[in-house]
């Protein structure tokens, strides 16, 4: 079940050594006299990631569907209007929990493959002159779709239209690796995941959470208890934790705060747009589409490439884990069988990705696929080679603690 | 913040190495074509774990409290009554997550230290003609006060009065090690966490259900989307997970049904009331009461201290912590300062219980205390020499897979 | 100066996660009685990896060269002629160690690049009528020029001249990669290291002693304490050690040999060749010449490359670290700064192997070597394609225990 | 084959967290361009543990054995005279290594639990007009009598009677855990292992070189090769090593150098002397003599302990291991049979002492000693009481690097 080969899954995604062992401690009581200053030192350093000063952060043990449900359940009440796109599978699944918890959702259906469509956001906020829609839903990335969305654009849309909508941003697959402003841009509730640009195991959603939406917890509806964000910001204020917290996750998640911060958040974003254009060089040397319409839009997180037509992209990924031993994503929803993803979020580094493009690369060709061997390898390598002086200055966080 | 010493607090436990390796793998893709085998494997483990045939079993990325709160949100409506016990911190909890969830819960106060009132729960269930009492709630060991309940009688007194309320148990403290038999007792819902009998980090909430728990959750009316049992059921009996499971505590939580396998549930019983009964020994030698107001109904998991009149248990604590780097538990809620409790769950020798034993008595020595020191780790090293041959035949569940 | 990607020197090899956790324990007491049957069972393991069952294993702790040491020092005395031919850095070294232990050396000179020349052994072995030629030394796998010799055929050339000289192998980068039998060649004293094909760290010197090896150790007259074969026979026998042992490596040592055995040596052995072969397609794609002078001598543990003319292979070796954090290895003694070398034993997998040779060419285009990104590459993904089911059921030895 | 009890042996002893994830490492490439510098500042900090600022500092992949033999062949010729005392199973064992290198080794029977005899040495000395002695050996604590020599008595002897001699200390289990000054005691070479008061795993035998011993070796006659300094010192004053060194270790000696740095070497002596006090006194109370002959020679990294006539100490030994997992040390040579030894030296709290002497205690009842259960541990307390705050200043070194 395991192989020493990276994997190139959009999250989880590889844990860096340094990680791995930050992680890997004995019991620590987390009601000792030594955890508050530490909690504290970690929700600052969470802070500096997601870029906000004014706003504060929460912890909770969960998956990132956790981070979505606390953001609507401890603003929102029930019957409540939000106004979200859907454009991808994560966006879908955001909607279809809103409605699980009787909030009246407005979906706007856009390509999957675009990005959230600012035009008809703005024309349902203008429409919305009553102001029900309480909140505004935005996938920043589109990890199903490998497709970026414009979050200080929606931001400036809310503003035009004088709208007073709390802004949600899904940042799962992109805060820590893709730049995230929640101060600048505006944005009340971001939920991001441990297993993404934090380079974690899954089980901690982190939340970002604004002034205003602090404020619109007082008169919330939604019942929520185990999510409920003021219990947790109560507790953390003083040290501690409304229920058992999972002390060797959050050593961890401090331990990848430092290692953003050692390398520093505009390190780490070029690190990764870098990292990512090398493979949509590979892709278009292969002749196949990404599913993202616009260059502009790609994602640096993951990318989705269209499958020739006729083949299966499926079957794909599972060759590829049976003969190979390495996992690729695979298509959700609406796109299964028609694209594949490559994940290249977190630790990851020329030499990591140039393997999984090989890898890709044979997959492909024992699967019947046009596609001609070493051919997106090449035409990475000349790009990676071309910007490895960048690189040079913008190490891979990989180093660990003590080598 | 780290210490070579054992913890003493009721879970988080001491994790074994056999189970910290376990945890410490590399990102396995939980979608690859190996990982449904693996989930079923386990939860067919944890079916033995929680003594149930018929039940199925799921597990959530999330605390302890998780699993409550998917027990009622999944079997409920708002509105819907239930009935339970306070006679402790965690059993007070629960109540108050059922009412912020909308539920009518019918509480019956218990002094703190005794476990649950049979006659109460036999005179409101009576009383109860209409069945408007939909759960029944049951705390199997308060570990706030080192009480233990008797969930087959409780069982008896609905069985008694013909009542077809559910019956709701937290095992947190208690499943994995102490008797708790699920098909046995007619538990419809059973909640326990990673982090107690199982021995691992925080981060897993599992929740056995019996059919007829399962079949309340086509009616019920509380709102869940991150806790919904039917899509956790559903995705998990295809070998896939609703959202992100966290695979390496996945990993871990194999590795520990295995290590229970191995020694025997009933050894692993007796074991914990071995290594218990050296503790109440040592506290008797001490001239201190337990909490729990009866020999009979004393946790095997942790034990509750009084501390004598004019002492706060509170500083005890810390104290222990701060001059010999060993955490115990503190007392919580009503029983804040007049108590403090020693963990002996999960992985736990003669000789870590001892070693516990005699920083308790430099701790409450230094805070004068009337204990003579060495007493109690005298009469717990009577108690353990004597039984040790047992021990020999069932060994603690250190043994690392490697050596 | 850490990196996640793999290394390519022939040794230390790439650890294996089963072997790190393998190693990676609390201490336990070598003096302990569970301590002699776990001695046991691992030197029984070491056998069969030595393809001996006559033979006997000691292992102490050092490098390898204390195995070369213990070979020599331990059945020989001052001023005994051994045969060697110096056709690498490591022979050479051999030839060194043995001098400063006084004896005398009748050194053959060959080609770098060439095997043990096997008509100069026959003539030096004919010529030495009086059997003044105590050993003959073997390196079976020129770690420094990728180049493996025949000893079955220098066997046979003692058999042949009827001379009784012991046979002395140094398979330090070939057991466990290579195809080695001690007992069907013959073989009186084969040393190997942990860190090569048996992918631990370094610290264990592994060496197999016939029972004419065994029999010398009665006159041999040259000083030795540590490493005192005769000691270490005679405590291993009753389940000690002369001295305090490594433990941990011992344990490690235990589980890399059941590695080997789930996965067979013959498989092994073909899964090197295999890995190897691709590499050397890709060196032939690249138009370059192997330092191996014939292709059936060429190694399956690494590949030396040698480098264009005007160009330094250190000077690429040190980029490719540099730029891209990948090792290789570089030339050695005469071959320095001509040559690099891939090595490729231990756990290697496809993709591995294939980052490994995309990195290479970039470095190589980067110092402006006439080589076509993607060309190697290429040619290795054909033949890992085209063997790629015999790869399936041959797996590399990376699953985890737990995994 | 594992506990999670800590051991209670003289060596290796209970390794750190901070210290095995130290060495639990990914291969890293000894030749890459960045080892040189760590290797430089390795040896440095050793330096400051040795307290030296003349000499020089050697690392042997080998036991601590391997550094004995290091030290006479590096230095000394074969008919060399050489002086030492004979007063337990390391002095013995040092001197038989002497004599398999063809030394000529004047011993001087001392009782085992004596010092070395500084009257008889001077006696020697004086005697040797001719300066035939060339070097003194000198064990600085005999692991196997708990028994601790005087270092600069034996220089203020050398001097006195001017003579030339070199003088080798054994500091193997001394070295990091009593104070050992090689530059204020005038000692030529020092040697220690890895896994005593530098906790880590066996591994690495270290000796401190001074300016004399350095400059003896150009005329030391004695052959060597793996063990050759010359060739050591060469090689790492470049930033190599003569061979492969065993990466994972000498990362690992690098933080526990820096772990010794951080708590201050005096406060590190002071510790083990504090720790040593409540064995002492423990042993005290169970009225069981030393075999240490007089109070002020008694070691501070393990105490050995005379056990009552009619009883077999290995018996004990082999009791407290079977039944309780807690491994003590046995009576070596001329004491088998006669003690026992509680080893507490390296990473050891007052909570795993305490436990240490708990189980001893019950392991002694259970074969029928007459001690009283719990009245050494009551000593400990008392006096680890009267000290903690001593010890809260001085902490365990057991914090991990992200804890």
């Amino acid at each position: 079940m395991s192989s020493p080969n990276p994997v190139f899954i959009p999250g989880p995604t590889n844990i860096p050594e340094r990680l791995r062992r930050a992680v890997d401690v004995p019991t620590h009581d987390h009601r000792a006299s030594d955890f508050p200053a530490f909690l504290a030192a970690l929700l600052e350093g969470l802070k500096a990631v997601f870029q906000t000063t004014r706003g504060e952060i929460v912890v909770f043990p969960s998956s990132g569907t956790g981070g979505w449900e606390a953001a609507v359940t401890n603003t929102l009440s029930p019957g409540d209007r939000v106004l979200a796109a859907r454009h991808g599978m994560f966006s879908h699944r955001w909607i279809d929990l809103c409605r699980r918890h009787r909030l009246d959702v407005q979906v706007i259906e856009a390509p999957w493959g675009e990005s959230v469509p600012l035009d008809a956001y703005a024309e349902a906020l203008a429409a919305d002159r009553e102001h029900r829609i309480k909140a505004v839903l935005v996938t920043h990335n589109e990890t199903a779709t490998g497709v970026r969305s414009d979050v200080a654009a929606v931001r400036r849309t809310l503003d035009d239209a004088g709208h007073p909508a709390l802004l949600f941003v899904d940042g799962v697959s992109s805060i820590g690796a893709m730049d995230f402003r929640m101060d600048d841009w505006g944005v009340d509730l971001a939920v991001t995941g441990s297993q993404k640009g934090l380079m974690l195991p899954t089980g901690l959603a982190i939340v970002g959470v604004s002034t205003k939406a602090r404020a619109a917890m007082e008169t919330a509806g939604c019942p929520r208890c185990y999510f409920d964000m003021r219990d947790m910001l109560g507790t953390t204020a003083g040290g501690g934790y409304p229920y058992t917290p999972p002390v060797p996750l959050l050593y961890g998640l401090r331990e990848a705060v430092a290692m953003l911060e050692e390398e520093g958040l505009d390190a780490v974003f070029a690190r990764h747009r870098r990292i990512a254009e090398g493979v949509r060089r590979a892709v278009a040397a292969w002749g196949l589409p990404l599913c993202a319409r616009r260059p502009e839009i790609g994602s640096d997180s993951v990318t989705a490439i269209m499958v020739p037509e006729g083949h299966d992209a499926d079957a794909l990924v599972r060759h590829a884990y049976d003969r190979y031993g390495v996992s690729f994503g695979g298509g959700l929803g609406d796109v299964a069988g028609t694209l594949f993803r490559i994940g290249h979020l977190g630790q990851m580094t020329d030499v990591m990705a140039l393997s999984g493009l090989a890898t890709a690369e044979m997959a492909m060709a024992d699967l019947g696929y046009p596609v001609t061997l070493g051919s997106g390898v090449a035409a990475a390598q000349a790009w990676y080679r071309e910007t490895a002086a960048e690189a040079a200055t913008a190490p891979a966080p990989a180093a660990t603690a003590a080598a």
